[in-house]
């Protein structure tokens, strides 16, 4: 791609797009026009960028027209609605859908991880699931010097994976609770207020994972290159806004100590350690939040093995930052 | 101990106190008198039982006369500081503080697991951890059928863990971010609105291990008796008011199927199974509260041992409930 892309957002006015316009305008993107585009419902309104009122207009094949690079995050159902609109065009479709995740000749990419895998796209790049995302850009570095053998995730994924709604229904609720009124959720099929659920993706009847869970597995396992790794997660909502978090038990092929993983943790892209001891100060949604690192403490040798090989991790995410629009658009910055 | 027994329970007004009285009374225990008592700060109060209203005394040496069974809940070192006193006085101390827990001669008992050790105490008998308790209730009759050899833990602790004074705080805290008004907490020491943290106990700076994880290390191998069982926990506070949950994975010694643990769990004594995949339907803190089942879901082959030894587990408990105060009745329970 030479010169300054055209830049689509579809589904602009959702959690995530509203983020990738940020995170565009923030990282400067150098483009040289920026397409709003969302569904027929959300078409109409105007949002800012740099300062400018943007018209959203409807996601349509026509829409498309033109576009070097376009962002989707409308839904795996919308990404294949027009994958092939978007190949018409000769756009590279940057998708933060699971829809073509798996799909082989479709690369997975988290660019301090594989960047260079972006380069292998034939018009689709597909933005990893953020529970996959948080974990890895910590764990990839170990993984180089050592590498991971099994992982074992327990998550506290917070309501915006779940969209704008979610988020609003997790404060309504919890407002009605405190207010002693009765609330009907409508988004989440659980009550949300001083609650937490398993993520309420479809199970696998067989298996007992559920979908989510199966993302972070078959996602990392990509993301890393590793198809032997050995890893289990359990999803779980809890009512927190917009940062994941998750406690990770991290088997090596060899010993690893703490300050081994602090010292290349430290020199990690995308990663900042919160590791005080004295203060009692590790990782926390309310700091991951609206920035972009992935936090990581906890740091600790896993007392159930006692090989040495295993570390326990607590991690923190901002889910529609690093999780979903920062690193999208950071795909993007390796196309131009 | 022969005839109804003088019950106090010391430290009534706190947040375990009140469950106490309430376990007391729902469960008709037999009891001939009942004294509340209470700090200097708190005497003065009345408290109803069984419809009648019981002034709290302070908690003195003399006050703990003619007790036979002493429940005593207002932390440790007021535990520390009235052992004497209750031996003196020949009653039984039924403690919910860590003061004792892991003396040898003084035993930790979960009434559905090891009821016999309380007949071997000498004057203390201790109420374990909250989060011992809730993943121990489930993990005993597994282990009685297959010895469990490594669990990893990750909790989902609810403020209740912290008193009355933190549960007010998380709702203070949250009404005050919803108004979007700042909020100076007192109680914790991290913001707790749409917020988690890592347990705010002491940490070893040698394990990295805080506190309340080490005392599910030691109280789960002393309850169980299983004094070589490998297990790590990492305990995280999470803006639920007073159910805990926890996300369990558990190698056995031998290959063990979710059907075969299903079987033993429905078995169980004080344990539910929630394990519903078709209506996505498993353990939730809101359903676990003021009810004194473990709840247990999520069952399933942990896909990260191809052994087949291992299982996943999500469970929830109420704190106040099993997780302190029915426990510690129904300790009481054994004694008459």
């Amino acid at each position: 791609m030479t010169g300054s892309p055209v830049v689509a957002v579809a589904g602009a006015t959702g959690a995530v797009g509203v983020e990738l316009l940020k995170c565009l305008e923030t990282r400067n993107f150098p483009l040289s026009k920026l397409k709003l585009l969302a569904s027929k419902r959300s078409a109409g309104r105007t949002m800012t960028f740099k300062g400018e009122e943007i018209l959203v207009d409807e996601l349509t094949d026509a829409s498309l027209k033109g576009v070097d690079i376009a962002l989707f995050s409308a839904g795996s159902s919308v990404s294949k609605q027009f994958r092939a609109a978007s190949k018409t065009a000769g756009a590279v479709m940057i998708d933060n859908s699971s829809a073509f995740r798996m799909e082989a000749g479709v690369p997975l990419v988290i660019p301090e991880i594989n960047p260079e895998a972006a380069k292998t796209h034939q018009g689709v790049i597909a933005n990893p699931n953020c529970a996959a995302i948080i974990a890895a850009v910590p764990l990839a570095p170990l993984h180089r010097v050592n590498p991971m053998a099994r992982v074992i995730a327990s998550t506290y994924q917070a309501a915006s994976g779940a969209g704008w709604a979610a988020m609003k229904e997790l404060e309504d609720a919890t407002r009605a609770y405190l207010d002693g009124r009765p609330f009907a959720q409508q988004v989440l099929p659980h009550p949300y207020a001083f609650n937490l659920f398993s993520h309420n993706t479809r199970i696998d009847p067989v298996t007992g994972y559920n979908d989510e869970e199966t993302k972070v597995h078959d996602e990392m396992r990509k993301v890393l290159g590793h198809a032997a790794l050995r890893i289990s997660a359990t999803c779980i909502r809890v009512p927190v806004l917009r940062a994941h978090c998750e406690a990770l038990t991290v088997e090596f092929e060899r010993p690893m100590s703490p300050d081994e993983a602090r010292a290349i943790l430290a020199k990690a892209p995308g990663v900042r350690i919160v590791d005080d001891i004295a203060a009692n100060h590790f990782p926390m949604p309310n700091e991951a939040s609206e920035q972009g690192d992935i936090l990581v403490g906890r740091i600790r040798t896993d007392v159930s093995d006692p090989s040495g090989k295993t570390l326990c991790l607590f991690v923190a995410g901002d889910q529609l930052l690093k999780g979903a629009a920062l690193n999208a658009v950071q795909i993007a910055e390796l196309l131009v």
